[in-house]
């Protein structure tokens, strides 16, 4: 499938769109004469410093290249041969990279059926019944996605209270942030008072779907776990050679607020359609909107006209549920174009 | 270490370059509007059509992050649970990518002691004498480097002979073609003549070394193992969700020859480095200068001088030799500059 | 905890028990002289004969250590490096084999719920939806426990229609027959009317829990995956050098119907436990029994006196259900005075 | 190949012999009525009793299945993800275990070449250069085989100096113990001697090749690693069920110096074939005979003679290299029957 100049805006995921022109410019400064390779060079001197500045003096963050890589080389800190990993059935490790968990790993996925994509507590607790058996893959992390799947978030003490259930077991939290920043923009908090400041172990910091070429991080808040980064990091095939290109977007990212600016405009362009669909007959939102993703349940018929224009996921296709994705450069006009479409099928 | 704009080229990698500027400009050109995710774009069609304009019709491309991603996806595809690589021991594969093919594909590498960085068929059939035997790991593929480690070529011929070898025995034959651009444009022969020319079953195409920003492709030559590409591509923490971005890097390097270009330039420069060398006392190259490489022995108290102001590799610390590479951008006057200061140092 | 001679008989497992005295005098007789190791040995020729008695000429047959063994050895002839296995949530393999196929196959186990243990075809095909979708991992095995964790057995018609169903889709039909034995005694039929007649491609056959020392079988139904089981045998810690110590075990089990003998005898007296719980007030059977396995749900109260003098497994904790298993070697006495008890401690 | 009662003695390996009989009747006597399943059992107990009294009262032991078992769940304790394990080159685990160390461990071999199956402090200190390079996989563990593959012994002191280079640079030692036995009473020292009091980390002792049906124990010196074998040793499919037949065995050798007996008389006769051997024209022996093995070079004309009535292994074809071994119940009469015959095959 290819989409021309003639194709109106995507409302199939945050990685359809391209890059942010701050970003782009700051990969172009970046083409500079000579850098040493794999990440001895200024700009990612500069990223690093800056994560610190974002997420706390102990955070250590590494750039990779993408949110898979994020995932496993971050849990791969923290999980031995005969491990497992609680997590939500929805979680993307879960269901969408491929095994990689499994295979790279080789980990058992405990998965938790959820009504929203978040763990609770209890739904830590009551997994550890295990814990001792020789029989059994070991519970040893718990990693959450924040924004979940389905587009939810957790609060700074829904996370707290994640993170002290696990410590208080020996198991460490981590969370997977691909949309993290539509998180904090959502929650109207810093990126420290999600991560850092709750008891968060390890976590991936998204940059590709908030504006970037390609460009993630794993950021370790406990300092016995950063040194094995650089090697897993390379054995995991994470490592740039070029490093400075992808230090360049995160840094970018974390200079003047742009990941907040980016994440709470994509945001308010999903309330935005999200409110659009109130008065809109036979559409009803499965989820509440709380980052830059609406899933909405509708009838099949209008689903099938509104596809001969637009590009978008099913989510559920038994049940009608779709999931629309906004972005950092869709504007209003976008949405309410959309909403026009929605209705005129809806009405038809 | 950093390099800041005070410091000469660099001799250490092909690595510390930065983009060559027509491939920047595809990158900055790709970026407009929306296009779908994971290769589902214009830039990847081109990319792919461009591939089989250079490697044949029935090349299969696609495009990865980095060099030790591209070698494990390829090699990925034909290997079994119970399997060996044999492979030089000088291989990338074998000393540089952290153990991916131990842990990442859990095989066994026969690594083979060589003179010149290059296998000979006898090194095959000298190793097949365990297959059969379930107490060993069973050979199933030969990879070789063109260009090799040590900066020397195989003629197509040689290839030809070396998957002659291995099919006759029913393993298959890999080329790591991190720098396959300096072997033709060494060779003086097209891309395809070393590679779907003579027999070679996988093999990857390497961009960044060359002036990509970070793109190698994997190219499948037999249809049968192309099918599981995208799914270990995916597994293997190797594709790009923007991969727009990739694609028209390759695309790139693929149009007008950029890749020759750019790589009879590098090899060009190292050759003018290799023959300043031929006059200077205590000098002596340590391999034939077939790319972009240059091996060197010299005293100890020679490169310590030159070390204060150049980058550059230690190759074997206790013979004194160290590799000096050229890159797309190196000019003869950095070549000629790098010379006095080394006719300088030798002569102190 | 430790059983000493004043200890009842257990009801705890059908490990618990000994060796059958016609399997022990086999042992014995097997040590005559020397034999060649690693299976090249009379003894486990005679096996590999009777085995053919058994399942038919195609079925090759291995002797392995034990039960996990073979179901790692016998999955892993079938699956890649991107595939899941389609199990029950109460599958062996993916409740207490420690996560050894996550480790030890890199795949990902996609887990059903089930009210009996028992999959239906419909478990299966609604879970291929992610066929072809590079992003998630690959169903290419359906494995079914026969008899399963909860004691019910799969007849011949609902094996046969699994396999149609997992065959139709390109997939492949496992069996962990850790009881296959204890399934063709309750079923009324031969060895091969559940397996080889009915579309079964890979599976183990179980003898140490019906009285071998320590001895099980993978069998291979289809020529072209057997090629692999040595290597992958030897690879998995499965291959005992003095084999014919382990082959002469299975062989008894497979003369004159020993193993049939055997099941058929624990199986009666399961059900003469269970029909004995009839009148027992508050105690109810959870599952069909249908093999060795009497799964019952009582009071704590009756469950913590029961303990005081038997070994058992709980099941359910929450839910009050208890495991009781019989062996080749449980009496009727054995059960009538397990029944007195189990009647005192529910009347007191 | 199968041997029947006319075939004489076989020198091929001390596994195609049987079950010495004192073992084979503690089998039989640990058969009777019920026993915890998994290790939970008295004989059990007395085999970990016993082996602190052998190795220490630090040492942990636990009962495997066979060697390549022990090597693996041994190995498993001390290695992560990017590790690398210092080896020879002759190493069991390097070329007999079907890359079981690459699969399931997923770690680097780096073998070293040797005169005689040993290695040297220097081996190791030699090969710590990647150290810290995240390019590199990191050596973890340095493994040596007692009794080497070549029959060759290590004396404690030389064992106390590799331990003491390996833990000098944070690498721990562990030592193949399949013939422990043999060297101990090459040594004549006791198994102390050599393990627990010269620095190993974590070794193996090996039952089968001494007289066992089939018994391996791993060993643990270091109480921090001792906590992760039950789950390792499960999920590596090396855990007994009814375990009480495994230490059974391995009791038995622990009582009354079995062990000893065995290993010094299999010894003995070794170097009983050995002295014949001096004065046969053109045999002459390949290494010292330090155990039960006689790598012995001769002509391939006398080999081919002898072959036609005795089972023996080629060691090196190219230089007429074979390897005699042989066992605990190897006579005087098999092994004076045998020189006859190679005198005969000698002088014809």
């Amino acid at each position: 499938m290819l989409i021309d100049s003639t194709y109106p805006k995507s409302f199939a995921s945050d990685n359809h769109v391209g890059v942010h022109p701050v970003i782009l410019d700051a990969i172009v400064a970046a083409n500079q004469g000579d850098a040493p390779a794999y990440g001895d060079d200024h700009w990612t001197s500069a990223f690093e410093r800056r994560a610190k500045d974002a997420f706390g003096s102990e955070a250590e963050a590494f750039a990779v290249f993408n949110g898979a890589g994020a995932n496993m080389v971050g849990l791969s800190l923290m999980l031995g041969r005969y491990d497992a990993i609680i997590c939500a059935d929805s979680a993307h490790i879960a269901t969408h990279e491929a095994g990689a968990a499994e295979r790279l790993l080789g980990v058992k996925l405990m998965t938790v059926p959820t009504e929203d994509g978040k763990l609770r507590p209890d739904d830590i607790t009551s997994r550890l019944g295990g814990i001792g058996n020789p029989h059994e893959s070991q519970p040893t992390v718990v990693s959450i996605s924040q924004v979940t799947e389905l587009g939810t978030c957790y609060s700074p003490d829904e996370i707290a209270a994640l993170a002290q259930a696990a410590h208080a077991s020996g198991l460490r939290l981590h969370v997977d942030g691909a949309r993290l920043a539509n998180a904090a923009a959502h929650l109207d908090c810093d990126l420290a008072a999600i991560t850092t400041g709750v008891g968060v172990d390890v976590f991936s910091f998204g940059g590709t779907k908030n504006g970037a070429l390609g460009a993630e991080a794993v950021v370790v808040l406990d300092p016995s776990l950063a040194r094995a980064v650089p090697f897993l990091r390379r054995q995991s095939l994470q490592l740039a050679s070029k490093m400075r290109f992808v230090s360049a977007q995160l840094s970018s990212l974390l200079t003047d607020d742009l990941w907040l600016k980016n994440a709470a405009h994509a945001n308010a362009m999903a309330q935005r359609l999200a409110d659009g669909t109130a008065n809109v007959p036979g559409v009803t939102l499965a989820y509440p909107v709380q980052s830059n993703a609406v899933f909405a349940t509708l009838p099949a018929e209008v689903i099938a006209v509104l596809r001969q224009r637009y590009l978008f996921h099913s989510w559920d296709e038994a049940a009608g549920t779709v999931r629309w994705m906004t972005a950092f450069d869709t504007t209003p006009e976008h949405v309410d174009d959309f909403l026009d479409d929605l209705r005129k099928a809806a009405s038809a």
